[in-house]
């Protein structure tokens, strides 16, 4: 079986991201989202190995320096991070792993995971976005103009992905998505044992016809 | 209009490349085969500008001179080569174009194209690739194992390629080469002028919001 490819999602908030990899997840078996650990506390409807793992502080800086950890962060008060071995175990059973991180968080899991391939989900433009996050009635105007200016950072940094999707339509997105996971084990360097295999048969098939 | 992108083709004799290709161009209309010159005479059913562009040796020898051709080799007395012009006009217009090479060309086109993709379409197997050869009837028992030899010749040369593709099925081959080419229009690097139209929307709109 081969391995699985970790699949890193960055994008705008409003860009619609968590709705396209639940859509890939849903329809595809081949796909796990990474679950994030987190040192803050459940909020009654989470439940834990679902939404988080839930750690205390202490419990969440042993995992720190034991380097159980593909990236984290500190965030008002609390860590988030992304725990490697549940990554791993994903990857190994074959599976595509989806994970939903900011630009720096990115870059981290890029160093210690080269083979992961960066995806920025863009919104068909600004105005499309605006529009998205006005209609979401529980923000603010505050709260609007705050995300407009950090999307305004955080296209500073676009040009690290690798693939950029846009996301007119969420079932459209999704398969392009699954596209580029599908081009990617394409590549010469995920097929390097078919190539290595065939490579033999034919030398002694060849030389068997000599 | 988004640029086309140059699809280089290699494979082993009976890997099906020609079947794949002509697959995608009936199938799609934004692919386009890319057409050679060649100094030999036409066969009676060959048409000028459809299968080849037809030349003579001297208009040959001066389109070398006048560096008109992405690549050009001699087989057994004749030229065979890519003339420049006619795979820029199909990419201007935004068509993907389609050129099936040797490894040698292949490398060629890479340092002139460096954008261009380079995709070893291969058999499931090496007895596949044997039964595909035997099936040919008009083949000799020579010939099958001279092909068999080159391929394992070829074989070594597998890794420049930027992927792999197994043609297990024609249509199922054809859907995956299109995949690829869908996946590499994504890349960050394609989409630089997207990237940089919504990062100035942005800057406007969030501007605008102050």
């Amino acid at each position: 079986m081969q391995k699985g490819i970790l699949v890193v999602v960055s994008g705008f908030s409003g860009a619609g991201k968590g709705t396209v990899m639940n859509r890939l997840v849903e329809s595809h078996d081949d796909y796990a989202l990474s679950i994030s650990a987190t040192s803050r506390l459940p909020r009654p409807n989470e439940k834990e190995g679902v939404n988080y793992f839930f750690k205390t502080r202490e419990e969440f800086e042993s995992m720190i320096s034991r380097d159980e950890l593909i990236e984290y962060a500190e965030y008002v008060g609390n860590y988030y991070g992304t725990p490697k071995s549940f990554v791993e175990e994903r990857l190994n059973e074959g599976k595509n792993v989806l994970l939903e991180i900011e630009i720096q968080g990115a870059m981290k899991v890029k160093s210690t995971f080269p083979e992961a391939i960066l995806i920025f989900i863009m919104p068909p433009s600004a105005s499309e976005l605006k529009r998205r996050l006005v209609g979401r009635s529980t923000e603010s105007t505050e709260e609007i103009d705050r995300r407009m200016n950090r999307a305004v950072q955080e296209s500073q940094g676009i040009e690290y992905y690798d693939f950029i999707l846009v996301n007119d339509d969420v079932d459209r997105c999704a398969a392009r998505l699954h596209g580029i996971v599908e081009a990617v084990s394409c590549t010469s360097r995920r097929q390097a044992g078919f190539i290595e295999r065939i490579r033999q048969e034919l030398k002694e098939m060849a030389g068997g016809a000599e």
